[in-house]
């Protein structure tokens, strides 16, 4: 983790995009994404450029230069520095200068912004507000990614929606008959009953559907040929990380007693960042406990995950563009499937509300 | 024809367009294009699903979802409602919720706007203002469409440009010579003189080119080999439909003394519906009185009205790029060719004044 | 030279560019390029055509008819004039109108804004000012682009970037070894002293680069076989051009001196106009004094001089992408090898400023 040479300003959105706490610890990227070669990704609304020092560590600074703002990015790495692609200047992993080929001294302020970043459960956590506030031990925990007793597949999309739509979209499983008809859904999910719990920044909800056809990617999984009991177990956690527990057994196999070992479970997380304007990154995997190491399971996992979140894209950024194109606003019309997402949502203003007033504004 | 649940606000314009008045009947469709599979169009500045009824009545709904706006238009026509793709609530014609799969209750505010529709003379007409004026004895006559002692031949264009523009257009022939120079165009048009007259809510005016060569598309349709006497009348009627009766007769036929038997006659309509910003749709048609139910004529005539039209659209959009992008705002010098468009433009802004009155706005 | 109806306004930038000075002289156009075809051109954020009379007078008119503002360049040149392709209205190399054919006068107001042009040096000039001062002896020499004792190879991109970001590259020369390091790039360059001197309305420098290793680009064109002796003589004249005399040397054959015959002299020229909103015309030309007439080194020097400004545009347009998005308005560092660039810079400030007092504003 680097130290950052200049505080975040307290505007906390751009573009139009929706407002996100600053004070925040988010996903960067997934900590494979990040080697020798610099990777440039705009996050909550700022050009970052992220790579490796020859060390390992992650570095994350500003991607444009202190002199004519061209993108460090399109630069080489260079032991621990990056070169600029314009006229050669090269950064420290703290953002600090430390050559400029055209003249012999390097002034004091020539330092491009450096983030505390981590790399922590197979993702890199960057912490744009404050620096002197970052404080590790608040990363949120995503271990089920690298879990070495599990089996996990991943991927990503750049979606074209605020990161609110998407964590609404994730908390909320009403959707599944619908959206996911052909996936993941399960008619009968939206009759059985939720069990909401939750706490000062996280809320939680399970959810049991007894005796039920399974669904047909748990059926092709599990190989199912009876109804199953299916659960799924939910919690948000601040600032934008959903866990989700979901699983299936055959009925009569104690599942719901607690149980579940005829089954089969995926240990699924969902982690989205504020990308630019209305847009934002949403890091996904999802590990099980069978057929571990399996790669035709992991394919076909895979390939199954990533046709159900392109089924979530597709209606999350109509919503979108609906929603932002919508002269009129009009309201919108709560209903119990969002019962979950509207708490979380009470947290993010919360986390909001206090930035707000520790920054004076 | 169903009712409507709220009254229009009484903005008449969004994203820059020019004004349109509320209160009056616009195209949305062409009758064969609303059937029970949803069609969604932009009119207006709003997002509007069109489908039919089990019993063929034509519905059309605000094609946004009460509950987190996804279009309905991506949804299923279910029995006389539609379901919407994103959490299965069903809207009935009349846009109220018939069901929320995720609670027991449909709350009373579980509306969508509804919009008068008629489905008349080979169109679906809507009244996007107060329903209460809603008055389809209003609805511009364009019965040539479907006439069946006619044969005729149709299609539309989303143009990217405002409904005036197009209206301009279709009440001004002296363009012919010029942008359609090798399709309609009769060089000695430009000299003949008109005749105008209209009333409060329609102008209209004819043209009698004498002894010129027939226009390239009258000889391909008519076959004539000498001169000929051409007619143009045009009239338009409120807010935006323009009927226009061309034709030609070898001359020496007793055309221009009222025998047009010799020649042959096409009666057209353009209507032009307000689309989203500075976009319309120009819905057009072409009945003949000859060749009747003969497929390689209408293949002929729709090929030959389809490139004349595409000339029209290339010049009127390259036109409102230019107002558009014209940031020092130079004055139009207005011509003789524009004397009928500019009493349209009376006749519309005098509906906008009244509607401006009634509004208090 | 065509007199001009109109002064130009005293705005001096549109779409949020960078603004120039109006009254200068701009190349339009490669002589070549205006022919009895119209050319269509944006310059200054105007949109301009630009033809040739029956006697090959250039002629540039706002490109929008007086009347509905149809795009001129459209229609055809007939005789000396052009014709609009909407109604067919005739305008002359003053812009007068000569012709309404729906209509038998022509009224006095009937009139688009024309410029004055020169054809000079390979280039037609435009003055988008007040026609009052255009007095051609201010215009650019780059005559090298036609010398007959030399022969030259030419070319324009029209670059996302303001004219401004434009000229500072071409006065930049330590960007060579990092952005051109394939091409005309020399590692030594930057190490090497610069002697710089300049006037009112000029500033020039050179940099001698003594027994280096020869370019790519010089190497391949000079055959040399042994380090050189490298020249760098660079000088703008305002608004916006820049000559460039380039060239290497054996070492040892007394070019420092100031006998180059032994090596190869290029004599460049770049002229940048701009163009609508923050993008540019930037004409360039590369003229040789050896291989006289050679076509295959004058393909060489073509595809060599294109491969290596395409590397230019590449970082200048992403560094206007940068400065644009950069919402923080980051500030940038200045360094040494911009030291001519901010002595331009201040020579068009200052040309600004002298327009602002003289307008008033």
């Amino acid at each position: 983790m680097n130290g950052s040479s200049a505080a975040g300003s307290n505007s906390r959105s751009r573009a139009g995009g929706a407002p996100y706490p600053l004070n925040q610890w988010y996903a960067a990227a997934f900590s494979d994404e990040v080697t020798r070669k610099p990777l440039a990704r705009t996050l909550l609304d700022r050009q970052v450029v992220l790579y490796r020092t020859e060390g390992g560590d992650p570095v994350a600074l500003i991607d444009r230069c202190i002199h004519r703002k061209a993108p460090l990015s399109q630069g080489a790495v260079v032991g621990d520095a990056i070169e600029c692609p314009f006229h050669g200047m090269k950064f420290g992993p703290d953002g600090v200068c430390i050559s400029i080929p055209c003249q012999d001294k390097v002034p004091p302020n020539a330092i491009v912004q450096s983030f505390p970043v981590v790399d922590r459960h197979g993702h890199i956590w960057i912490w744009m507000g404050d620096p002197a506030s970052a404080d590790p031990a608040e990363i949120p925990d995503t271990h089920w990614l690298n879990d070495p007793s599990l089996t996990a597949v991943k991927g990503y999309f750049h979606l074209k929606c605020n990161y609110l739509t998407a964590i609404d979209n994730l908390l909320d499983d009403t959707h599944l008959p619908f959206v996911h008809r052909n996936s993941i859904g399960t008619p009968k999910m939206v009759g059985a009953p939720i069990d909401i719990e939750g706490g000062d920044d996280w809320v939680a909800f399970s959810r049991w559907t007894l005796d039920t056809p399974p669904s047909p990617v748990h059926a092709k999984a599990g190989g199912f040929t009876t109804n199953v009991d299916r659960w799924f177990m939910v919690k948000y956690v601040k600032p934008s990380t959903v866990l989700i527990d979901v699983g299936s057994a055959p009925i009569g196999t104690g599942a719901p007693a607690g149980d579940r070992s005829k089954g089969i479970s995926l240990f699924s997380n969902g982690t989205v960042t504020p990308g630019e304007g209305n847009s934002c990154f949403y890091f996904w995997h999802t590990a099980r406990n069978f057929s571990l190491g399996d790669a035709g399971m992991s394919d076909l996992l895979k390939s199954e995950m990533t046709k159900t979140f392109l089924e979530d894209v597709e209606i999350v950024e109509m919503v979108q563009r609906n929603v932002d194109s919508d002269e009129e606003d009009l309201p919108q019309l709560m209903i119990a499937g969002d019962a979950v997402a509207l708490r979380a949502r009470r947290i993010i203003a919360s986390l909001l509300a206090s930035e707000s007033l520790s920054s004076g504004a």
